[in-house]
């Protein structure tokens, strides 16, 4: 029996067209590999993928079983030949979808995942540390693909407001940092250019776990974890010192960047003296940030 | 001993400006009362409220402390003289965040809470549904403020395709609608506009019930239940018709919303044959909506 | 027409009992008066119930709608005549469910509900905090009511391990409190009783903020905020330490409180030095913690 | 620098003893292999780990540290020598918890990983679907370590009682299954064994999506979605049903578990036609089950 259900083909009943229609948290595995990257990166990623098209006001319906046959293909692919980076994955799934859904116009994805990397503590003992890979891609039909890398990274900021008031009421203070009110800090980092240019996520965590009073590891024993203190109020930052200091490594480091690409930094901390959080962001472009930079 | 802690005024070390900076989660209640509305929009809401402002790249830190302080200034106000709507709300927190933080141009507060709202089942039995109520404020210093009000209903789609494909399987079919897949979905519907305009969070979501292939109900009865079951696969829907309905409504029932306010829908079904859900989303302002209606 | 479906009632299929049968979230607004509490208290509270009983082994199905119904009820009731305690009500709707369930032997209910109440910070400025209350209730036919009243409270432990390895690294010290890491806990106390047994939701809270490094507060001015890190540094806690405290306050405290109420702690850190958490865990009668306490 | 910290061995305080004192949310990669099992189960499980010991009345504090080194150290052998299966890896870890705490009587571990397995349509299509598998060990010190496997599975329930009420309500039936209201049930079945005792979790996975009304899948052709629904209203299944057809199969495939096999199964259906959610839950052993059973 052919079924030819056309239901979706129909004129749409209302006449309005829709911005995105697809499916969202689809769990696959996908591999990934990278040159000069971490073992743990050239391995089997456990992905989210959201996946959508745009729908013209004529269609009654997106046909969604095409998104997940795309990201299986994708997937099936990428065992034999291993994709360089999820941001690729996301612009080569992109594409397909736009092959795949005649009548759209644009295509979105977006993935995360866990992702494992070794570290190492203050005194040198090896680690292996939890971060989430983010990875985007959108498409208008015609146009390049431009697509978005990003992590998550979890540190720990140590308040300088806090410790100087400390240190006035007290009338303390000298050459040992005086304590402060400290906290996880999740810093969100996301890079979005077009397809041809590279950024390697390894290096991206290596940036934002810079921006912390310290970062923090899954296994300190008693000296790391008094170095680990000390370093963090050595080094006070606010949730908006975190957000700043990424932007200054990615002037610093990224030179090679176009002044095209779009940054998104957001810093947030679990702060210990308030049940709420406190956060900081920024919008802009890699050329905005070089001018504020001075450049 | 007056304490003068400055580090928030000091320059920034790294001369970068940042978009918004503020906290997250902040938990209080607020006395809302409006004309017309039902008994229980005339009382407290527990809200959740993240509040921002912007930060020029010269001055190292927010007073985050006064964003917390504004909003219990609000609270304590709203005791002695219930507020109209929540988004009301949010726009007055957003005047006074450009009063009390004067290096800042730009001030947002988004707020959600859980509403209570009496329905009546098919067969006219009085229930109590739960939904969420969703106000945001933004503002540029010299400009009027821009408020959303928006709500989160669930309802219950059945989908038209699955129906069809099973009336071709099995020849059936005739007067009584045909088995088909259905399932929860959650519609949020928001609304932007300026300060001035004035939308009811209980017509709105009446708005979107209808909109479903049917609403749902904490408490059926048998009959009560069979009908919902026959009025759902009476009008099976997609997840796009969902947002597509909403936006039909709109244009029929809110004529005096003016072309600019600013319309966002999403539909998302957690679909029962799969393990992942669908998804339709419509971002355009009511001018747009207008014009696709043939109006 | 009379509806006459008997699926529930015949035989099941297989021959199985089950533990338990019932509904989970659902949302519903109650009316709580406890005398002698804050006026916070007495007023409506957003609840999150869940209703079960057991299903003996003939029985193809539970009749769920009077889950549902039996929560009306008590809610009605609950405005006319406000109850005293969710744990009260938790008690009620247990019995009434052994009533509308004549097949079954057990009944059990869980509510949970955002809750505020006034406090003071250090320097006896006024917030407004905010908690979650906890209520149990547990029944089996022809016994009595055991009811449970639980509160989870949010606030900060300084770790006394790392201020003393901080101390030796940098041989400092002296009558300044170290430096140490500090962080978010969360303290959840429930006791267990007959249902004539009355405990205060506000004394418990109480005697829990106790047990932290400092509790926390949502607006803390500059001295506040100094004064909260200095407490918590003056009184290091592990994650251990604050379970221990609850205890210990409940020796202290609660002497009324019978040997055979049962005593649930459980604290947890989210240590700002790594990326998990901590935890600590007691389970034990009023009894046993008494005997342990040398009394 | 010796650094001889001992705040951890002072005699507590306050002389309570505690349950359990631990860490929770460690997130590790584990290699797993498995004889006989699909190739996806053989390869790196991303886990969550929750590890904790009990801790006497005379010691201030647990080794927390001691926790991450252990499972650090079983996740390095697995590398080289990759255990069969999560909860022989819990069982593991459990042994090894007691070598290093010598303080501690009891020892607990509790491990979720997200696995992919290999599937089939209706009509024979390829799929890879997402599966949640736990894994937990008990151990009291001198005694056997007590294990659980354990798998949480979606799949898809249409309600008997609504089936049989629509019929009513319209006079309609007949060969073709009438429409009834069907939704997502996730179901979660563990099984607590000897370590000696060895199930396999895809026999398990297996045995539970028997269990549904239908299975569900990630991607669904036409003629394959319109099955989907067929089989599911031919199999109209309570949330009740679900938990029971689990222990018959276990009865009926499982003959060579040993009577003091304890089992949980839970089912969750996630109704299309409330707001809430509808739960049935069994806890009892394989030999009470049996008995049930009639065998």
């Amino acid at each position: 029996m052919t079924l030819k259900c056309d239901v979706q083909y129909r004129r749409g009943d209302t006449g309005f067209k829709l911005t995105r229609v697809g499916v969202k948290n689809v769990h696959k595995p996908i591999l990934v590999k990278r040159e000069g990257a971490n073992g743990a990166l050239n391995g089997t990623l456990n992905c989210k993928v959201d996946i959508s098209v745009d729908l013209p006001a004529e269609q009654k319906g997106s046909h969604l079983s095409r998104n997940v046959e795309v990201l299986t293909a994708v997937l099936v692919e990428s065992i034999s030949k291993p994709v360089s980076g999820l941001e690729n994955v996301a612009a080569d799934i992109c594409r397909k979808l736009l092959e795949h859904h005649e009548y759209a116009i644009t295509a979105e994805v977006d993935i995360c995942a866990e992702y494992f990397k070794p570290s190492r503590t203050p005194f040198g003992r090896e680690t292996l540390e939890s971060y989430t890979l983010l990875a985007k891609g959108r498409v208008f039909r015609g146009e390049k693909v431009r697509k978005t890398i990003g992590v998550e990274v979890i540190g720990m900021t140590a308040c300088p407001c806090a410790q100087q008031t400390v240190t006035e009421m007290l009338s303390c203070g000298g050459e040992t940092p005086v304590m402060s009110h400290n906290q996880r800090n999740v810093c969100r980092t996301m890079l979005t250019m077009d397809e041809d240019v590279d950024v390697e996520a390894d290096e991206l965590i290596d940036l934002v776990e810079g921006a912390f009073s310290s970062p923090t590891y899954e296994l300190l024993k008693r000296d790391d974890e008094g170095q680990v203190v000390i370093n963090a109020h050595s080094s006070p930052r606010f949730v908006e010192d975190v957000a700043r200091n990424v932007l200054k490594s990615l002037v610093a480091e990224c030179k090679n960047l176009p002044d095209d690409v779009e940054v998104y930094v957001s810093s947030e901390s679990e702060e210990s003296i308030h049940k709420h959080n406190a956060f900081a962001e920024r919008t802009a472009t890699m050329g905005d940030v070089r001018r504020e930079a001075g450049l």
